[in-house]
């Protein structure tokens, strides 16, 4: 399980799904490669899924929003004969370490969010069309999609097999979504995710599990009318798709994004350059560039290199942030953002793609510093990078190099902008100054009023923008001390610290996702009940039953 | 760590805390006797503290709500020179069960949101005047009260040396009172968790961790200034206190409440007893019986009895709750309760009393099933009981003995009251209908034109407020063979599905100590960082430092 994972994958070789777009509606088709394991040791059968499975579905995601503007609604169903997915591969989970088992099921969580996203603001519905029996992880896909058709066939049903059959929890959601945003009756959710068989049927709609059943007979005319009435409700504007070209970095350098390892002092030093040369002068032209377009190729270059870190790179406790360019191009970019996410396609799209990837930031369990240093150029949207760091350093005067001498450099600026006060939302629903300054609207108030000018780092700390602003002669000390006083800290009390500093106030199901239903599954991932050599998920298929403590805490 | 655990206490025979009440101001001083731990291996220094402790502690709170309604004010503070407060013992913590450690979490974390409730609903404002060192969990006693003001002596501080001494969280709901309550901003927060000798001084304030610094040479006078301004702000009307008699009961009998175990099959029954005899006349006939009028003494001996089995019988995964007696006799009781709660201010514990036990119940890691029978009293305030129960079971019919004969019972009934309307919420602050029925307003309010008249089995099932109404011939079977699924599940599976589905929709800071931080808590415990033997909680003490997996998960 230690291979590296890379995220890059191309439509052109999908192993696991078929995308097929008539008009306005595209059907996303799941039918795994029973030997398409990304690892070696399982098999994927009965579309059954794993990490490889989900990149593709990610990539899927993705490219509908960007590639296909035309598309207003996405059915996603099943190209096998009655099963629809029977969820993450069992001996896959069963073999896998702890902390595979957690980058998997945050990126899973990550990629249903997204379907909501895609869903919330992109005018493409999802429609989950269950077409054969939904278990476990499967129904957890279905319940990212806005609806939920059954095939009512005497056999189909949807299930949240888990809690019997593993020992686990649904953990990709699966016991949030049923309660918060299908509401179902917690006693009736408790005995679905008790019943290993689940629920079909006239009972399935009754118990709000799935919005329809559906005779076989008027399955497909039934899954295309609704698809059909989903599209003609979206308020996506017509346009013309770009296309997302594969990404090329040179080990974890790309072009916008570079990242340096460094295995000594479990740190990742990321610099984030801002853009070169001129705005475009027009959203045609701002459509002509596509993914060269600066916004939205530093965005992806930053989530690969996100989702890369994190699965192979899991070691490097720390992530240090830092931004390269000049703050008046970076806020002149995000302008264009600003003008036009409301009324282009294209624009929006990149609006809330970095808003995920921020998002990606917020979830992430590494220590993240921003270190704002002559030379960067945190502002508007990417001062939000720093603010979705835990600390903030900001370098007081111009640094000096060794022999004493000042570098040609301004003092390190800030920026604040109108991108900081609700574009990139949390997933708490509060911009990440809200959160910072948790019940102190006046103080959220008064920052609007400092947008748009260059802020040093003496005001910056009055401001509460920063946590500290080391004078430049002690900046270099002061900062390696502080990186070796974390490297020294238990990684499991940060991640459980930072988890829980990073949200504060309002929930929303999202939140709770990671936050209480993640918890609960590292859990019970750890109890030996679970993952023990006698523990649930070990034997299932074995024949033999698990064998447990029945003590409860 | 297997003794039996008791949690009733004298005041004659607190062995940890003076309690002196002078006019509308009490003073709770923490006074730890070091040979004084509730089971033997280590010293109880620098008033740190173990359950028994903390179990004087909610005798204290409780009295003081009870038996003290002169008092409006309570200055928590220590009896010790310097120090305040140290915490939670680590030799405790270090040598104890997993479930230890999650039990004696979740008491403590019930303790402070008691302290929490007496401020808010009691119009007894808890201060912490620290007058020497409060550490982790001694801080977190500081964060529970409603001000805290700290000593200018140069030495003491605030701290939350957890994360860097001992690889865990500060888990009695420190990191979250620090954001939500205290609303430090999240990097500072970050740096003083991090920080093992605390914050003091102007420093403290400024970062919002004490309300003020006070300097000693005034400290005595200051603490008196704040505590008679807090009583002269409360509302509490005035009254004569009541005295709460030891309860004595018979091993799991109590006068109102039962319980029988049943070790075989996991199972614990409990059943509690509608009031006998008639309602109280007056008010003042309620104040004369005291600890003898029925919803008090039923509660008390229902608090009790949750907290004893928690502890000490963690392998019974189940808990029946059944009730018995007059479903009008029952309501008659509450009427004097809703008549009164406004008003007087027993009335008014009593309501917020039987609401926290409720709120002990939603956080009770067991599954939780109402058996509604014949001859039972499921109403008003009594159908909380069942409402918070993971699944209610109502039997259709009357039972009928083996021979056939029905007895001679009238059929199970339940009633709904307006206590049942937001009288008793839960810590997401939705009422249980609201939580069972959420996002249904128009349910809810269809409920309340329901109130006051016997619904009988098949009506239950269709206004949604029972699971199942099994037919009286089926019941035996139905019911047991329910049970013997439920016991088969893995007890950590069980346990993180209750927490998830008993809370839906909002939040609050109470809700998010008891899911996601307490969650987190949990995984940090079981992991090697902190509870294996080169683990930091193991190795804190031994001049060994701890050594850590370093990968993120």
């Amino acid at each position: 399980m230690t291979d590296r994972v890379e995220f890059r994958v191309d439509p052109q070789t999908y192993r696991h799904w078929h995308v097929d777009i008539d008009g306005t509606v595209a059907t996303v088709a799941m039918d795994v490669a029973e030997d398409g394991g990304i690892v070696a040791g399982y098999e994927l059968k009965l579309n059954s899924y794993d990490l490889g499975v989900d990149i593709e579905l990610y990539d899927i995601v993705q490219r509908l929003r960007f590639e296909h503007p035309e598309v207003r609604a996405v059915v996603m169903t099943s190209a096998k004969d009655k099963i629809f997915c029977a969820g993450a591969n069992i001996r896959m989970l069963a073999g896998s370490t702890h902390s595979w088992k957690v980058n998997f099921c945050k990126f899973t969580n990550e990629t249903r969010n997204g379907i909501e996203d895609a869903t919330a603001n992109s005018g493409q519905t999802w429609i989950a069309a269950v077409n054969g029996t939904a278990a476990g992880g499967g129904y957890e896909l279905a319940l990212a999609c806005e609806q939920i058709l059954l095939v009512d066939d005497n056999s189909s049903a949807v299930s949240l097999p888990e809690v019997p059959l593993l020992g686990v929890l649904p953990g990709t959601g699966g016991l949030t979504r049923v309660i918060d945003k299908r509401k179902v009756r917690k006693d009736r959710a408790d005995v679905f995710a008790t019943r290993a068989e689940g629920v079909r049927g006239r009972q399935a709609v009754e118990w709000k599990l799935v919005d329809e059943v559906v005779p076989k007979r008027v399955w497909a005319e039934t899954v295309a009318e609704r698809a059909a009435q989903a599209a003609a409700g979206s308020t996506r504007p017509d346009g013309q798709g770009i296309v997302l070209r594969p990404l090329t970095p040179d080990g974890y350098s790309y072009r916008h994004v570079t990242a340096e390892l460094d295995r000594e002092r479990g740190l990742v030093e990321i610099t984030v350059s801002g853009p070169e040369g001129g705005v475009p002068e027009s959203l045609d032209r701002v459509h002509e560039l596509g993914d060269e377009f600066w916004p939205l190729a530093m965005t992806r270059e930053l989530d690969d290199l996100i989702l890369r870190l994190r699965a192979n790179e899991r070691e490097l406790g720390t992530w240090i942030i830092r931004t390269r360019g000049d703050v008046e191009d970076a806020l002149a970019f995000e302008r264009v953002i600003e003008a036009h996410s409301r009324d282009d396609w294209l624009v929006n799209e990149i609006r809330h793609y970095f808003k995920r990837v921020l998002k990606r930031l917020d979830v992430t369990s590494r220590s993240l510093v921003a270190l704002i240093e002559p030379g960067s150029c945190f502002a508007g949207a990417l001062l939000e990078l720093a603010l979705a760091c835990d600390r903030q350093y900001m370098s007081d005067g111009s640094l000096q190099d060794s022999a004493g001498n000042a570098e040609q450099l301004d003092e390190a600026q800030i920026m604040l902008s109108a991108s900081n006060f609700g574009v990139f939302p949390m997933s708490n629903g509060l911009s990440r100054l809200e959160s910072r300054f948790y019940g102190d609207e006046d103080h959220v108030a008064k920052l609007r009023q400092e947008t748009d000018r260059r802020i040093e780092a003496r005001e910056a700390v009055d401001l509460g923008l920063v946590t500290d602003a080391p004078d430049d002669i002690d900046w270099e000390d002061e900062i390696r001390i502080m990186l070796e006083e974390r490297a020294s800290l238990s990684p499991d009390a940060l991640t459980g610290m930072e988890a829980n500093h990073r949200f504060v106030g309002p929930e929303t199901m999202e939140s709770r996702i990671f936050s209480r239903l993640t918890a609960w599954q590292n859990w019970i991932f750890v109890r030996p009940n679970a993952s023990g050599p006698e523990g649930a998920l070990r034997r299932y298929g074995t024949g033999r039953k698990a064998e447990f403590d029945r003590e409860r805490v």
